[in-house]
């Protein structure tokens, strides 16, 4: 079977089981960040990694400032789903021997202008030559403490859902310029007791249902109510991807004092009830929810 | 300028210096491993990501066991070159929509089968499209206590020149196959005080110079006395590459007692001394030494 028609999803559930995993692993593949144990410490150590790819997630024409800015901020999105701190950065830079040299100190300079957004120390830097396109990986390490952090797994049936900002529309070039919503994210942990949070790295489409399936819960979604971008449409919002915003569940308790606080902290960036979370039986579930996946 | 003018080890130095970093951060890029302080341990978060690329670490028929046992094994030779314990890995695999799930299912089994011949948990795993070439990079984040972590940068003048095994001859699929000597460098740091140590990775040509530049000395080797493969010649032991032995440092008054123990703990792994380390000044330096560099 070729990958196309297995799928991300399949295939990663096919692969994890057989991954290699100690007792001092809380959290590993699966969730948006890995969470190690850190010895004798109130705090998880955090990990992970992810790429950018020529011609998948960048043009080659792209500005390589914003391809650089990019590689940086996607795995520290992840950081952002689970409340974590991210604090060292390695870079692995895989370009073919025609690349101008000029191009490469553009990427670096923009994943140091990203790491510095956050106060993240690169601290190595791989390089490698290729016959094909360029790729940027970048792995991050960091912390959370066990109070704060966040995983996919416990939405509860009722708690309400939100995301923040608006989605749809990212393909024209806002991609390439996001901000992970770590400072969102850590006030939000900060001051109430989230469920369940996950970002929209993928659509809506896809990463709601992630969500449901590791609470094992069903989902509301009024899309109507969706926050949309300019010249967004709902199906956008819903399929598009790259919108990295956040996207959680929280106590329907909290709604109203969430409301009220957000918009006095963070003014202009909108906070917006979307639904809610019900019985796995309920069937609206993925009724029209159906989002970017990889190999597809 | 074109990359492949430039040299890794340029381009790397061009680079590094305007990389962000924060007080925490104990030895950043440019060594084998990165080493962050740990809070309030007397241990080092270790962190090093690598990457194969096919057609340039790996060809396109090689088996894929195989390639999965390198990807995971060739930061894991660098966790050796500074005497650190690996804990937990991430993989990001990059691959065509072509790649049979079968091919990938055999680069996971090797590289599950390297976590766990050190027991290391993999706890995340991402996989890309592209266009081109398969990518594996993998990242391992660890730990070495204080008074064990090894630099490059140690080595004092008359310090005597070590390496662990046999060089040469590695592109005979015994690159693909090779054991990273954690154990021997564990027990070496359990032993004896080493002043620096790098893993031959690049050849003893191009190692052994950034050694010796790390630690502002020079060095005088005895090209007979190195340690060959069978059917190796000198000239394939200074550039092939890829031999993944240790190359170490240490005061001539622990020399003997080193050869000694090494030969009762480590019956069937050669130790040579092959040559020492010398002022700057002398000349003698990189005369003949000349390894494989990326990008040339």
């Amino acid at each position: 079977m070729k990958l196309r028609e297995l799928g991300e999803n399949r295939l990663l559930a096919q692969l994890l089981p057989h991954l290699p995993s100690e007792r001092s692993v809380f959290a590993g593949a699966g969730d948006d960040c890995a969470l190690v144990e850190n010895r004798r410490g109130r705090k998880f150590l955090v990990l992970k990694t992810d790429c950018v790819v020529e011609g998948v997630h960048f043009l080659s024409q792209a500005n390589a400032l914003d391809v650089g800015w990019k590689a940086m901020m996607r795995p520290l999105s992840d950081f952002a789903a689970t409340s974590a701190v991210p604090q060292f950065a390695l870079i692995t830079l895989i370009v073919s021997k025609q690349t101008k040299n000029d191009w490469v100190k553009k990427i670096y300079r923009g994943l140091s202008r990203a790491a510095a957004r956050f106060q993240i120390s690169i601290v190595g830097g791989e390089t490698s030559g290729t016959r094909g396109p360029a790729v940027i990986s970048v792995s991050v390490a960091g912390f959370v403490e066990r109070s704060r952090c966040v995983l996919r797994s416990g939405g509860k049936i009722d708690d309400d859902l939100f995301v923040t900002g608006r989605l749809g529309g990212a393909n024209r070039r806002r991609h390439l310029r996001f901000v992970p919503r770590i400072e969102e994210s850590r006030w939000l942990t900060k001051n109430f007791a989230l469920h369940a949070m996950i970002d929209l790295s993928d659509g809506l489409g896809a990463d709601l249902p992630r969500l449901a399936r590791a609470s094992k819960v069903g989902f509301d979604i009024d899309k109507k109510n969706l926050p949309l971008n300019r010249a967004a449409t709902i199906d956008d919002a819903i399929s598009e991807g790259e919108d990295y915003e956040l996207l959680f569940a929280i106590s329907p308790r909290n709604s109203a004092r969430l409301q009220m606080n957000w918009r006095r902290k963070f003014p202009r960036l909108p906070l917006t009830r979307i639904g809610c979370l019900i019985p796995q039986s309920a069937i609206r579930n993925s009724q029209s929810l159906s989002g970017y996946v990889h190999f597809k």
